[in-house]
């Protein structure tokens, strides 16, 4: 009775566009890195390291850092309201984190965490991170325009998807970029209009150039939509200037372009001369009003000091979108039903954390600064690490969480690398792999002009472990120079 | 220097496939009862009611649904591990508890719930989740066929996506059906081809109108590539049969048919004499392997006894997938990077509740006892009610969450309807809505044999408050059927 069958779903015969879509951050060399981690465990000494160095992700807690004690205190409490109940929970929480807890409560249906939000997210959570982007940016900001997400991810794909009709509608994407745009223009079928930054000037991105490459989709018949920005960059960790941005928003404006900002790194800004500013505060300073430039800014959870990726939280605020637009996408999101509502909630509270006079307010400074002095020490010893490798040069690591080093690799290296039927800096990255257990990503994930080489590493490594990483690099490196010296 | 421009984006120029997507659970009857919301709390007594009772969404804890004390504890302390460090732990949380939070954090990377985990979900919570699996069906599962996802919603449209290349290719979804299909399949460009559940026999699937519906789309070039199945079913309610269930696996194995079986009221089994079968334990059961049928099972968190839809949990389990396939899957979703790990880790319980003799046993066992025949007992009321107003018939709830009672309107309502440009049964829950707070789903959301006039309605409200609500139901009716007597 049974017999073998052409299975029903091969893959060939799935979207074409997933299979064309690609993203190298968790692509073949982290499946390689676990394969590595299980033989490690099962035949401990079967390789020259102890253990694997996940460099390849933005992924602070993965690789040791603390949570901030308020933000869990809140998710807590809300998430077993019985413990506001008990006497003595001023023993267990902070006051603040109590009172928190309850104020977020009265904002949830049915005062759960369980019962979905509305599909924007709950409106008193909403009004909480408009509060905090005003207070942010010093222009005000509307719970309406606010869309509350499961990470900054589907925020970006849920953009992308409603700009995008056909092949012929295309998005300018800086290179190198974060392969999320990437992978959602191609799920979303679009085109890709790639914008090069400039290495030699620290990552720039020059406005002449964003319009060659608009006319050149133009006359290719690619109606532009959106430009994309990075701010700080990721994986190049560049921090625009104000005048850079002022004229990226003119640029937007004149071509009627979205400006989808992402600006998920806007907390980890590690150079003294730099500072952040969102967009929005740039438009409005500029006097432009709400229906004068459509403009989306993604934030996240995921990253900042804070650095809970897993709790899947984020928002985007939409402004200079009409009312039937965000209803489309609205109807999008519901769905979805609604975002992950612990997610919701901390997206609130890293928008308003504790204010001076709050009771967690110097334990939670102390934390925050910790993290973000530790990270910034950890940007600079490694910028510095590689800088000093025979043909490697780093840009300054104003922001965000990644190095993305150049490499001038030998002839012969990229010889070897043909015959391994690899890129050149895929190549670089196995053999580091297997030699040192350190994992980081290619820059062909990312994009790169052609014929350089670069690789992307986090800055996210404990700092104690840093040195012996550093060496362990650098052994590695003269050796890999050695071996494929022209 | 300022001048009023098209905006980037309008209506007219977003994707299509987004304007024509519909998801009624959500549409412009909840945006009325919004605003009557609105103006009940701005001005009290401007209406016939006191409040908005939301009968449209399966939401249960919106509606004043107590959440799983076992459930909410092992989360509040995965969320601020400190609290396992106090000695007096165990006056806050149940031995098991405490036991199956330390147990939780062994697995995950870093051991916090704020580490993005690999993007199938954290290999220990798959193996928990596929150690449930075998237990409830008494078949092997494996870690690697489960996908942990943001709610079943997500699930859905990651395998629609897949399955999808282009209009031609079609998915054989139930009519009436939950609109999360109809929706995903508009949103990625494919062809609904649909299938009417036969409500004279119970809402009953009937394969020779499947097969006769599939034979239609082929002659006219749609390429059918999967049959949705929602069981226990949404709107309809019914449980399937062990025999059509059998039926159901025959039909998508000779057409190599994925099969899609939505199973997230799994929990949800009202009648006596019926009972949950997965449709992986019948077609295991028949002798069918996993190479010879390929099925797809979605499950949630939002549902069962459990009811955390806020959470957004969930999980597919692909049985019949080659690995290059899975791997596709596995790509689209790392672009999300991975699902919150709190409803990770809550999938995980929900599939390995406390045993006999665990210090939580009886209470959690009281507990959901206590919720799941609350529900029978309110689904078997508003039936009743249902069937005693003239001219409404309505199907025993044998499981799920919903009631989707016929109503048979007069000529006069429907002409009035037609006036107000609006379907017959969304005139009818707009008049209820306005007259009594009532807020239910008309039918031609989910679909309808044409010219049949249905609304929707959860069995969800309190208790104690059913009663009134049906006092007020009925009210309604009976001045709804005089005013449009024939």
């Amino acid at each position: 009775m049974s017999f073998i069958k052409t299975p029903a779903v091969t893959l060939e015969s799935i979207n074409p566009k997933v299979r064309k879509c690609e993203y190298a951050v968790r692509g073949e060399i982290i499946n390689h890195a676990h394969r590595l981690q299980r033989e490690l465990e099962t035949e401990p000494g079967s390789h020259p390291f102890d253990e694997i160095v996940y460099c390849n992700l933005g992924n602070p807690q993965a690789l040791g850092q603390q949570p901030i004690t308020f933000f869990r205190e809140v998710l807590a409490l809300c998430e077993h309201p019985a413990l506001l109940d008990r006497d003595d929970n001023l023993a267990l929480f902070s006051s603040d984190a109590i009172a928190r807890a309850c104020e977020i409560l009265d904002l949830l249906p049915g005062r759960e965490t369980g019962a979905y939000s509305h599909s924007q997210g709950a409106k008193g959570l909403r009004e909480a991170i408009a509060a905090g982007i005003a207070s942010r940016d010093g222009f005000p900001s509307n719970a309406d325009d606010i869309f509350l997400t499961d990470g900054a991810s589907p925020a970006v794909q849920t953009m992308i998807q409603l700009l995008i009709r056909t092949e012929k509608d295309g998005i300018l994407c800086p290179i190198p970029q974060y392969p999320l745009y990437s992978a959602s223009v191609t799920l979303h079928g679009g085109s890709l209009v790639p914008y090069y930054l400039n290495e030699s000037t620290g990552w720039g991105l020059e406005i002449l150039h964003l319009k060659n490459q608009l006319e050149g989709a133009s006359s290719q018949g690619v109606a532009v939509r959106a430009l994309v920005v990075i701010n700080p960059g990721n994986p190049t960790g560049q921090v625009l200037s104000e005048e850079n941005q002022k004229e990226i928003v003119e640029f937007c404006r004149k071509d009627g372009l979205v400006l989808l900002a992402d600006e998920v790194y806007q907390e980890n800004v590690y150079a003294g001369d730099k500072k952040f500013n969102s967009f929005k505060r740039i438009a409005r300073s500029m006097g432009y009003e709400r229906d004068e430039l459509s403009l989306v800014s993604f934030h996240s959870v995921s990253k900042g000091y804070y650095g809970e990726g897993g709790k899947r939280g984020g928002y985007m605020e939409l402004c200079g979108f009409s009312t039937d637009v965000k209803d489309q996408i609205y109807k999008v999101a519901s769905v979805n039903l609604c975002s992950n509502i612990l997610g919701q909630i901390l997206s609130s509270l890293i928008m308003n954390p504790p204010k001076v006079g709050d009771e967690s307010y110097e334990s939670f400074a102390a934390e925050k600064e910790r993290i973000l002095s530790s990270l910034a020490r950890r940007a600079k010893a490694l910028e510095d690490a590689f800088n000093k490798l025979e043909g490697v040069t780093c840009n300054k690591v104003e922001g965000a969480m990644y190095l993305f080093p150049r490499l001038q690799l030998p002839n012969r290296a990229i010889k070897a690398a043909k015959i391994a039927n690899a890129a050149p800096d895929a190549f670089y990255t196995h053999r580091l792999l297997d030699a040192t257990g350190i994992v980081v990503v290619p820059g062909s994930g990312f994009g790169q002009v052609p014929g350089t080489w670069h690789i992307r590493c986090t800055i996210l490594p404990e700092e104690d472990k840093i040195p012996a990483l550093v060496s362990r690099l650098r052994a590695f490196h003269s050796s890999f120079m050695e071996e494929f010296r022209d």
